[in-house]
C-alpha cells in the first residue's frame, strides 16, 4: 500500500503494418511509423503500472485536468474508488474524458496492483481458468488481391485458420466504404461454412447499419448455416431493434459492443431481452471494473458474456471468470502477421497453440511485455 | 501461488451469552458453553486461510466428500474456479452441501489470499472505501424485563443507541414464538420514531409471514413514519408478492435475504421489480463471490445493495464497492454486550466510533482476530 505520486504519458513512435480506412476499419498496409502512448502510474514505493493507449485518448489536457488530480496522493490499490472518482468527472468533461481514457487509467491501476502483489491480474481477481480457446477474428472485407476481396478469399483464409488450430472464426464482412450488403454477407458466410465444415464455430460481425428487415433476412441465413452468434447488424442505440431481432432468430444475438453506458447499458440489454449472449469490452467500456460488473450481471441472469477485443485487459477478465467461452484473437488477415510483435513490444501477450488455445499470461500485472528501451529511444513527447 | 495441501476443521468450545429460540431468533442469555468450528485451508507455502462456522455446517461428511477433494492439490488463489467446482457439487448433495458451507470455504480462501498478499480482502478486491456508517440491528422482541418486551423498551433502547452514535436503527419486532402482529409492529415503529426524531434512519425487519394485505397495511404506516426501508414482511419465495408490495409503497422494499439461488435469485428480484434496494448476505448466499456478483448486478441496474449481516465477510464486500450505504451491526439488545469479544476472539472486527462509523479492518485477510491459543486449548474434535 502506497500513494500514487506520479502519472505520466510518454508518446513514442513505433512501426505498424496496417492502415485505417475512413470508417475506422483496419486493413493490412506497408510498414509505417505511428505514434502511440504509454500511461504510467507510479506510487511512493516506486512501483509502476502501465497501459498503452492512443495519444489522442491520453491527451495532455485530460491528464492534467482530471487524471492527475484524481490519482495523485491516493492509495494506488484503491482501484474501485479511483475509478468512480474519475467516472464522475466524465459528465462535465464534454466527451473528452472518454471511456477509453477511463479504461486506460483503470488498466494501469490493475497492472500496478498485479505487479506490486506479484500476480497476474486474472489471478488477483480470483483465478477462474488459465487457458481459453481463441476464435480468429478477421479484418473486414477489402479489395486487396489475395486478401479478403472475394468469397473464395474468405473460404481460403478460413481453411488456413483452421489449419493453424482455430476452432472458431468470426467474419467481419464488407463494410463502408467498401461495397457491401446482405447478399454479399450471406454468400461469404455460406462459402466459409462450406469450406470449414460443420464442426468449426462461425460467427458474423456485419455492417452495423442494416435495417431491421435486412438484419432479419441475414439472420435467417445464419440460422440455416448454424452460426454460433450474430453481432451488431444494426445501430446499437436501438435496443428495441435488437429485442425484435432476437425474438425471431435461432442464432444467438451477441451485444452490445459500442453502446454508451458501460455496465449499465449491458443491464438494459439483458433486461430488454435484446441479446442472447452479452458483450462488453475492456477498452471501450471503461476498463476492467465495468467489464467485470457486466460479466457478473450476465452470470446472475444465467447468460454468457463474451469479451470484446483482444489484448491483456480482455484476458484478465476472461481469466477471472468462467462466463464466456472465447477469446477474440485478431484482427487477422491473409497479408497480416499477428504473431510478430511491433517494435515497442518484446513479445505478444496472446500466443496461440496448435489446438487453438491461448494461455493466460503468468507475468505479474496485465502481462504486456513492453520494450522500454524502444519506447525510451523513440519518445517524442511526454506530459 | 501454491497448491492447497491441507483442509481441516477444528471444533472447539467457547462461551456465548445468548440463547436461540425455537424459531432461530437469538436473545440474551446467561453465559453458556457452545461448540464452534474453525475451517482452515493451508497451502504448500504454509499460508493458512481461516473462517469460523458451525460444526453442523462444516460437518465431517461434507468436508471429506466434497471440500477436501475439490480443494486439495489446487492453486489456492483460484477462488473463482474452486467456488464453481464446489457449487456444482451442491445439486447432488441433497441439501447437505449448503450455501453456508460454500460461503465458509469461499471466505477461508479469500482470507488465505489476503494473508498471502498482505492485504485486507476489501482492498485486494479493489478498495472502494475504508469506513462505513453502521446501523444498529436489534434483536427480536421478547418478554425479558428491561429488554425488548414493550413499546417503551424499544423507545428507550433506540435513544440509547442514538446516544452511542448510531445514525440508523433497524428494528426486529416480535416474531413467533412470541405474540406478534401488524398492530404491535406499527406501534413499536411509531414510538421509536417519536423517540429518536426525524433525523435518524429507521428500518423495519418484521415477522416474515404476513399476508399481502397485512404487509401492505404495515408498509403504509412505515410510509407515514418515513422509514428508510422495509424488509421481509412476507415469505420471500413469492417474488410476485414483493413486486405487488413494492408497486404500492413509498418506503423502499429491501430484499431478498433468504431466497434460494445466490446471485441468480437477486437478478430475478431486480428484473421483477420486487425490491427497491437489493439484499445479499455473504454467509447465507454462498460467500464473497456470489455476493459480489449480486452487488455488481445491482450497480449495473442503478440499484443499491445492502449487505445482510455483520462480520468480516460483509465488511470485505462493503469495502470493495460503493454500492450500499450501511453496515449491519448487531444483533443488539439492552442486556447484550456486543463489544466484548467471546473467548475465541481477541478483539471484535467491527468496533464503532462515536459518530456511528465502522472502520474496515486493516489486518491482512478478512481481519478476524482469532485467539488461536483459546481454540487450541478448547479443541474437542478435529477432522
Amino acid at each position: 500500500m502506497a500513494v500514487i505520486d506520479r502519472v505520466t504519458v510518454t508518446v513514442f513512435t513505433t512501426v505498424i503494418r496496417s492502415v485505417v480506412d475512413g470508417h475506422g476499419h483496419r486493413h493490412p498496409g506497408p510498414p509505417r511509423e505511428v505514434k502511440e502512448a504509454l500511461l504510467e502510474v507510479t506510487d511512493a514505493d516506486g512501483a509502476t503500472g502501465r497501459c498503452l493507449g492512443q495519444p489522442e485518448t491520453l491527451r495532455e489536457s485530460m491528464i492534467k485536468a482530471h487524471v492527475r488530480p484524481v490519482l495523485t496522493g491516493q492509495e494506488g490499490l484503491d482501484r474501485e474508488r479511483l475509478w468512480h472518482a474519475l467516472a464522475r468527472r466524465q459528465r462535465g468533461a464534454h466527451g473528452h474524458l472518454t471511456d477509453r481514457l477511463l479504461s486506460t487509467v483503470d488498466q494501469a491501476l490493475w497492472d500496478l496492483a498485479g505487479r506490486k502483489l506479484g500476480l497476474p491480474v486474472w489471478r488477483l481477481l480470483g483465478g477462474a481458468r488459465s487457458v481459453i480457446p481463441a476464435y480468429a477474428s478477421t479484418m473486414c472485407g477489402d479489395d486487396i488481391p489475395g486478401g479478403l476481396a472475394s468469397f473464395s478469399d474468405y473460404a481460403d483464409f478460413a481453411k488456413e485458420l483452421v489449419a493453424r488450430g482455430y476452432r472458431g472464426i468470426k467474419l467481419h464482412t464488407w463494410m463502408p466504404p467498401m461495397p457491401h450488403g446482405v447478399d454479399l454477407d450471406i454468400k461469404a458466410c455460406a462459402v466459409v461454412r462450406d469450406a470449414v465444415g460443420p464442426d468449426v464455430a462461425l460467427m458474423l460481425d456485419s455492417n452495423h447499419w442494416y435495417s431491421r428487415t435486412d438484419a432479419l433476412r441475414l439472420g435467417r441465413a445464419l440460422d440455416e448455416l448454424g452460426f454460433a452468434w450474430y453481432e451488431e447488424p444494426m445501430e446499437e442505440a436501438s435496443v428495441q431493434s435488437y429485442r425484435w431481432l432476437a425474438d425471431q432468430l435461432a442464432t444467438p444475438i451477441l451485444g452490445p459492443e459500442t453502446s454508451w453506458g458501460k455496465h449499465m447499458a449491458r443491464a438494459e440489454w439483458v433486461a430488454a431481452g435484446a441479446c442472447d449472449i452479452l458483450r462488453v469490452g475492456v477498452v471501450g467500456s471503461g476498463g476492467l471494473i465495468p467489464a467485470l460488473k457486466a460479466v457478473h450481471t450476465a452470470e446472475s441472469f444465467g447468460m454468457g458474456c463474451e469479451i470484446h477485443g483482444n489484448g491483456s485487459g480482455a484476458l484478465a477478465v476472461i481469466g477471472a471468470t468462467l462466463c464466456g467461452e472465447w477469446y477474440e484473437r485478431g484482427l487477422l488477415h491473409p497479408h497480416s502477421d499477428y504473431d510478430t510483435p511491433p517494435p515497442h513490444l518484446r513479445s505478444i501477450v496472446d500466443p496461440i497453440d496448435e489446438s487453438g488455445n491461448v494461455a493466460l499470461p503468468m507475468r505479474p500485472g496485465l502481462g504486456d511485455d513492453l520494450d522500454v528501451d524502444h519506447i525510451a529511444a523513440h519518445t517524442v513527447a511526454t506530459w
